[in-house]
Order: structure tokens, then sequence, then C-alpha cells
């Protein structure tokens, strides 16, 4: 409430209210519809129910990838006071990323013992942590110098550790997709915890 | 606004406005991607109209069932006044089991006079239920002992009534799957009525 | 605000904030699947695509009806000030009701020149007006005797002569299915004024 | 919250809180559901992931594009202190033709060579581009004289500059619809920029 009284008034400055609810409304609504592509089963049996297990599983990672974002980026938006032009670019460049999962997540059930859909997956993953990295810097950027966000942050061991972790998926995609998958689930597990920097 | 507000300052404590928030969005659309799963009838006339009937009780069943979590989540959000990491798991968790009707209403609707979607479909409800109890209890250790939560929930005999009907249903189905669909109905019937002790 | 503050003390009462969050989100849900079951031409020329023309229209006639009751909704709820259960179970159903608008705007542009889609589509469509109508008298009944939503309803003529187009169209569509979209067409054009009595 | 109470008051005004929230809403699930549309390749490898290369191309446009309307929407309706009647159609309308974006994108996708589905999307373009400009006119007139949104838009150059540049592009669809495709691609830059009269 405050910071949107604020932020109405300067002319350089935005207040993060709409940006929050956008995003949060995309975020939501990726993760249903990433729900909504798992087929039900092809016949009534306890067979074709089982059938279905790599898609579930599948739906799984991409439930937690989506979670994940949804649950950080919430965390850094409370942090920032003030928002420009480039941290909007940032938000829509992230959110492009993050929207590529529900047919990425389709892809990888159906063809989940191939490299390509595995590496996919991982490149469309790296792209959105860089990009997350590159939210956080224009959010820091458009704030005032040395504020919360800036000394929350710092370091980003673990924005570093999940570019590595992708980066590998991807690689070892082409050895074994199973190594991939491991990559992918190891990120989504070291950053479930919610992030005490900007807690 | 104000649990916002002082959610903002200390360090351990999140509001409960974004999860309420990402939590209603996420029930919405899971309403009406269930909605959308229908299919129009495959004929003008009345008889292909008919055909559908199963499908729209099932659809009945799951917008009741969807909307009762909405109501009853929203019921327990407002009385919580602190949540930590734990709550957000429980919070997930209970999310994901409730993404999964959707494609289990399709399935049923597809297969309603065989077992194992009857059974499934109880199996998610169950994991749903106890989903909603661990995140009931994960707020009570979250909030101030002896809290608001705590003393209006009691005993809390409608959630375990609905775990003994659900389990009820899943064994049934292998009888016959319309013994297990009125399990399920009596367990909505049971919850619609709003939570008095969270009112 | 305000509004939600006061019915957080209370016992028997209960916000409306939360009801028309959730209301809109699955009006907005809605409208946006009912864009989504539009099929692109099925081929590249200006043949194909005039080919979707009934489809288009039928598309005109339900996002006009959804934004409709979108608007009436707000009216009402923002004039309300306390909500029971009874409103509750009547706000559920009247979504319910909108809630099968999406796939029968798809069995009417299938058939458009059957009598059943376009009868069904006003049975629906009387069953919103008839829920919507119970809906505004759950809130005044709730609401203080005298209040803002009952003097400001008066006598509601809009309401009543909704009901006796839905129905005329109703029976119209097994004389010709035309007749049946003019009434409903009709509907749509005398609700569009937003509703001064709650302006 | 303060136009919100003002808002509440006199009986010809509305506040302007819940067609925001209703815009964004239908807004973000736009975009959603126009990446939802996206089908995951045909096949597990690279061959087939390069097929869907035109598919994702013309999901960029669409994304920004209906980005950039999220984005200049929420800058004009911050600046608005007053909505009537006329700047509900007129914003309606504008919903209206930006849902039939996603059926778009799919249709030129499918057939990005030919002529008529680049025009098609150039005409919804350019129709959503005059019921903006409509809108803001509504909002103008609706508001007090010489208000802050009357001097912040100006002469509105980008918004001319749009318009030539979508007819420009419906035109040269017939030549070839690459040079539509750069219209289109062109507007969407000039817009990206927020706009700084309402900042």
């Amino acid at each position: 409430m405050i910071r949107r009284r604020v932020a109405a008034e300067p002319h350089q400055e935005i207040g993060t209210g709409r940006l929050e609810a956008f995003s949060d409304g995309i975020l939501a609504v990726l993760i249903t519809i990433t729900a909504f592509e798992l087929r039900s089963p092809d016949g009534p049996g306890f067979h074709a129910l089982g059938q279905r297990l790599p898609e579930v599983l599948v739906y799984i990672l991409s439930f937690t990838f989506l979670g994940i974002y949804w649950n950080n980026h919430h965390h850094l938006l409370r942090a920032a006071t003030r928002i420009n032009a480039t941290v909007m670019w940032a938000n829509l460049l992230l959110l492009f990323w993050l929207s590529l999962i529900p047919v990425l997540t389709e892809w990888v059930a159906r063809y989940y013992r191939s490299s390509w859909p595995a590496a996919s997956y991982g490149i469309v993953a790296l792209a959105s942590a860089i990009s997350f990295i590159a939210l956080m810097r224009a959010i820091i950027r458009a704030d005032v110098p040395n504020s919360l966000v800036a000394r929350a942050i710092g370091d980003d061991r673990k924005g570093k550790v999940s570019i590595v972790l992708y980066s590998a998926g991807v690689g070892f995609a082409f050895v074994s997709p199973w190594i991939a998958y491991g990559c992918y689930a190891s990120v989504s597990i070291l950053w479930f915890v919610p992030d005490r920097r900007l807690a």
C-alpha cells in the first residue's frame, strides 16, 4: 500500500505491486496448465495408470521448479522498493523462459529416454536461472545504494551452484538423460528451502 | 494489510497474504480447467447430450471438492498469523494433490464403471485430506502457543471422518465404484457447511 | 480494506473480499478458456477463416454474457457488507452454471443450426440468471435490514425480463435456433448497461 | 485504496481497482494460454525441435504484444481516477480483441508462409490499438478536465505510428508475410519502452 502510493508520485520509479500480481498470476496458471497437460490413462486398469508414471514424475519436477520460482520471485520483490524499465524487461524475460516449461514437460514426458528433450529442459532451466540473476541485479541497480536487497543477496552461492548443475545436466543428457534428471532434481532440492537471505 | 507489514519486518516470519493469493489463483484455475476438460457432446441431439451425463456428474463432484478446499483453506489461513518454510512445503504438497483432480476427473468420467479410476480418485482425495491436516498442524506449530487456530480446530472431528470415508471409498471401489462415489459425495456434503471452528 | 478488518472480528459474518477475488479469478479464466476453445482455421486461406465465423459469433455472445456477469457480480458484492454460508452456496452455484458456458459455446459453435445446443445454452443461461437472483436475495437476507443492497435492487425489473427472454429462447430454439440466439443477445444488450441500482 | 473509497461514494463514478484486477487476470491467462498452444515436438530428436522454431518465434511476438498491452494498460489505469460505463465498454472491447491473439498465434504458426494468417494477425493488432486509443479517450472524458491523463498522453505519437505500421503490415502481408511480421515486430520494439507520459 505504502510502496504503491510512494511509487505513484515520482516519475522514475514504479511500485512493485502490479509486477508481483501479474507474475503471480502467470506462475499460478503455468503450474495449473502443466497439470492440465497430464493425459488421463488410456484405459480403465492399473496397467494404464502405471504407464502414466513417467509423466507424473516429470510433472512433479516441473511443479517443484515453478513453485520454487514463485517463492524466490516473491522474496526478491518483497525486498525491492523501486523498479524501472530494465527490471520489467528482465522480469518479462524470466516469465518467457518459465512459460516454456509446460510444453517441455510434455515433450520430456513423451520421450523421457531421449537426450534432446532432457537437454532442452535443462537449457530452459538454465536460461530461467540466468534471467533470475539478471532480474536480481537489475533490482539492485534500480534500488538505493547498499539496499536491503543488495546486502541480503550477498554472494548468491545457490544461484551459482544452480547454473553449474543445470549446465552439467545439459551436457550429461547426451550420456544418459537419467543423470540430467538427477542434476535438475538436485537444484530443486537445493532451492526449495526458502532463501534466508531475503526471508 | 496489517499482517503483511508486520510480517515484512521480523526475519523468521512470513506474511500469509502471498500464500493465500497464490493458492487462490491455483484453486480458481483448477476448477476452471476441470470445466474445460468437459467435452462438448458428439452430435447435435438430445441423445448426444445425455451421453455426457456421467461426465457432468463427476464434474459436479470435483467442482464441490475443490470449492470446499478453497473455502477451508481460506478459513485456515485467515486464522493463521505466522507461517514458515514447513507451512509452505505443506501448502505446496496440498496444491500438488489437488492439481491431480482435473486429470482424474477426466479418467473417472471416461471409465466410471471401473474400479481403478474410482479408487485413484479416492487415493488423491485421501492424500489431499492428509495434506490439509499436515498444513493445519504446521500452521499451529508455526503460530504462537495456544493460538486462535489451535483452539479453534479442537479435535478436528470432520477431518477424521473424511479420512475414514475416503479410505472406505478406496476399498469399496473394488466391490462397486458406485459405493465409492457415494463415500466421496458424503464427505463433500459433510464439509460443505463452512467450518464453524474458524469462521 | 475496512470491510475486511470489520469482518474478521465477529463470528457470524465473513468479509466479501475473498469471495470477490475467487469469483473474479474464475470468471477471468472462464472468459479466456472460452477464447481458447476457438479452433484456428483449417487452412491458410480466406475461405477457411470464413468457416470460423459462426464460432466467432457464438464466442462474442459468451464473452459478453460472462463479462456482464462479472460486472453485475462485482456491483452486487460491493454493495454487500455481510455474507454467510447461504451466500457462499448461492455464489458457488452461480459459478457452477457459468462454468458450463465454455463447453456449451463449443457445442453451439459446432452445431449452430440444431435446436438442442441452442436450447441447452438457454437453459444454462436461465439457471445462471436464477442463481444470480438467489445470490442477491441471500445477500439481502444476510445484510442488515433495509440495507443499501435491498433498497438499491428495488423490484429488479431487468432480472425478471431476462428470465422471460431466456425461457422464450429455450422454447423458440425448437422452432428456429436463430430466434433463440436473438433472445439471448437481447438479454446481453439489456444487461450491458451497468446496473444503476448498485452503481 | 484511496481511489477505491472515494469511488464508492458518488453515484456516477466507479473505482478503477476491479477493472485493473479483472483485466490483469485476463491478460495473464491469455499469455499463458498462448504458451499452452505450443505443441511439443513430434519426435525425440533435434530435427523435431527445429520444426517448432516458427511456432516459437510467433509465440515470442505474441508474448511481447500481450506483455506490452499489460504494461500500457496498467500505466493508463493508474493515471485514471474515474471511470464510467463507456470506459467499461471500451475496456471490454480491448480485451475482446486481445483474446483473439492465442488462436491467431496458432494459425500463423501453422501457416506462416501464407498471406491471410499474417494479415488477420495484423487486423486484430490494429483493432486492439484502436480500442486502446478509444479506451484512452473514454478515460480522459470520464476524468476531470485537464487531468493528469489528458496532459500526460499529449499527442500520442506512438499510438499513431502503431496504427500506420499495423495497417502497412496488413497490406504488405499480401506481398510477403515476412514484411508484415517485420512491421508487427517494429511496433513491439516501439512500445516496449514503458510510456514516459504516464510513468
